[in-house]
């Protein structure tokens, strides 16, 4: 029988990479809803692709652009909340940022399998999705290629021989630039990647490290590990992923060419790997790996976060609320993009919140809280 | 309750690295017996500071010199086989070359778990080991440092998962000469290992490159896996062993400093990581790995052995019989180190043997036609 697959954010960068592996194998899987933002365009392509059952947009204003049974059509984060309480047997949580956190938290209250690729919904509320994980009978397999990388590689060692977990960075494509220079910076250099094609966000986020504070925070909750235990090393040709370090010094390496969809059948296919016709890497030819440690000098947005997931989780949720927004500011071209991590600090000093959060609620009004500080901030200095 | 164990080749290499990782994790283990073969000095050190209950000699000549009670002193090949038929929990086999086969067979056959650091075991009876662990209840953990990595990281992937298996190789202290210069190489020349500190058969096997190709024979049988879907990598730094890739294009990768005592700690634990005080890896300082195919021209004794893998069981046991007399007719000056493998492709030529050996007596007589051959084709050509 096909697996029914429900994408939350299928027109963005990871639901295409999504869509992308179903027909590859669409022997084994049939959608079941695809929801999306506003790109109403590219999802009547997918409409007519993929033949799903169901259909959601974010706003009900779209409704009449999409080509598809109007019975079928659902809007909003109610469309979504429905879409998951219905049969799917693996929800892919493809959306991008905050917005993202609601969704997964129902799929696991609904004891749904979650192919989780949005970060912040680990980074919001780790100890509640941890908590829910436990209390019913929903899963998590993580998509993200560092916690992928990590998920599949600790499965061959036991728990009390790991070390340490070693995720790796490209560095973004300022990872060379002096300080000097990161005060000039553009958003379409910050936008132009080196080895990952991604959505603007987390593309800006990878330029400034704190999509591996971020990272890391994300694997302190799905590894149940101590953070002073995660390292993160800058590895530029992006195929190393994941490492994981043993008592008896040895390492585990997962490694691939940096390809999406190889982690994205791994958790379609509920940890099986199976044959794709893409991602392939070249071991014919003379290759090179490089590391090096990150340099939170130039690149204060990794210390910030974690600083921040050393304080505790309130700290965490504003702190990505106020990267969030002072992101979103950079690329709008409001601030510097060494701005991006003062404004992140100036917003955290002004916070203070409790170590232990598991109220979706109280995560939901610190978010809030930091974002709206944030943006004040911006409009009263830049506007 | 401290483990039992026996050490064939205490005062080699592997021998000597086993007792380190012993005097370090000495709450666990204590040592049954000691064998080696004429360095009795080192062997009465290793009497005074680990206090083995019985010792073993090559020749009943030294027993004179060993310090230690003459009713638990045992000599030669029946020394070793009554040493294995006591009751140790694990048997390591570190002896170097063709001699240690049958202390392998015979551990097996008396149901041991053997820790094998002796491939010759394998490359010349991997059908026979196979069938013994089938039929018996002996099990045998790999030591070699490449088979150790790709033991470890396949408990990760399903059989169905695997495409290939990569083992990598440092490319020895000849990798970058041009095949003039190897015409006029020194047997002081190339038993200068880069990388790994090792006896002298093996160092001298790692410059031709035959030590990757006994490894992938080795590997064939202990895996269980199509020779072709074996690959050799050159990879200097030798900090990467081993590398598994899969039908996904993903792969995994075992990474440890060149010491052996990590592989040894892992198979005398029985598969289990310990804190080891050695052989740590330094992630913190800029590092790189670099990876490239072997050049069987330059080195033609690795594809020497892939092809007697493809050809059958009787060619592999001519080709390393072949290999022992001329690695060893090398390292005593008597040929140069580019005859070595015409020497094995001289010998090959005039063996003509059956595809299927799984005969203990048929093994020890192929073997010793093709010593007997190798050593005669010396005799004559140079002497």
């Amino acid at each position: 029988m096909k697996k029914k697959i429900l994408i939350l954010g299928s027109t963005g960068s990871i639901g295409r990479a999504t869509l992308d592996v179903i027909y590859e194998q669409n022997d084994s899987f049939e959608i079941l809803g695809l929801a999306c933002k506003d790109n109403i365009q590219l999802l009547n392509e997918q409409i007519q692709k993929f033949k799903p059952k169901y259909v959601c947009v974010d706003d009900k204003q779209f409704k009449t652009q999409v080509q598809f049974s109007k019975k079928r059509l659902l809007a909003g984060m109610k469309g979504i909340k429905d879409l998951i309480g219905m049969d799917a047997d693996i929800v892919m949580n493809a959306m991008p940022g905050s917005i993202g956190l609601e969704p997964t938290i129902e799929a696991l209250e609904k004891n749904k399998t979650v192919a989780l690729a949005n970060k912040e919904s680990m980074v919001m509320a780790g100890r509640l999705v941890k908590r829910l994980l436990q209390r019913r009978n929903g899963s998590l397999i993580p998509v993200d290629s560092e916690h992928s990388a990590l998920y599949q590689i600790m499965k061959a060692s036991d728990q009390d021989e790991l070390k340490r977990l070693i995720i790796t960075a490209s560095g973004g494509p300022f990872r060379n630039f002096k300080k000097a220079r990161l005060k000039v910076v553009k958003p379409r250099d910050a936008l132009n990647h080196p080895t990952w094609k991604m959505g603007a966000k987390i593309t800006l986020d990878s330029a400034t490290l704190m999509n591996k504070g971020l990272e890391v925070i994300e694997a302190r909750w799905l590894f149940d590990i101590d953070p002073v235990r995660i390292q993160v090393l800058i590895h530029p040709e992006s195929i190393i992923h994941g490492i994981v370090e043993h008592v008896d010094n040895s390492f585990i390496a997962y490694l691939a060419y940096p390809d999406m969809r190889i982690p994205i059948s791994y958790a379609l296919n509920e940890e099986k790997r199976r044959p794709l016709p893409f991602g392939a890497l070249n071991t014919d030819n003379m290759f090179k790996l490089t590391f090096y440690p990150p340099d939170t000098d130039r690149f204060p947005s990794l210390k910030i976060a974690l600083e921040a997931l050393a304080i505790g989780d309130s700290t965490v949720i504003a702190m990505n609320a106020a990267n969030e927004v002072a992101a979103h500011a950079f690329i709008d071209g409001k601030i510097k993009f060494t701005e991006i991590p003062v404004l992140i600090e100036k917003t955290l000093e002004q916070h203070h919140g409790s170590a232990i959060i598991e109220d979706m609620e109280e995560i939901l009004e610190i978010h809030q809280w930091a974002t709206q500080f944030t943006e004040e901030k911006i409009r009263k200095n830049y506007e």
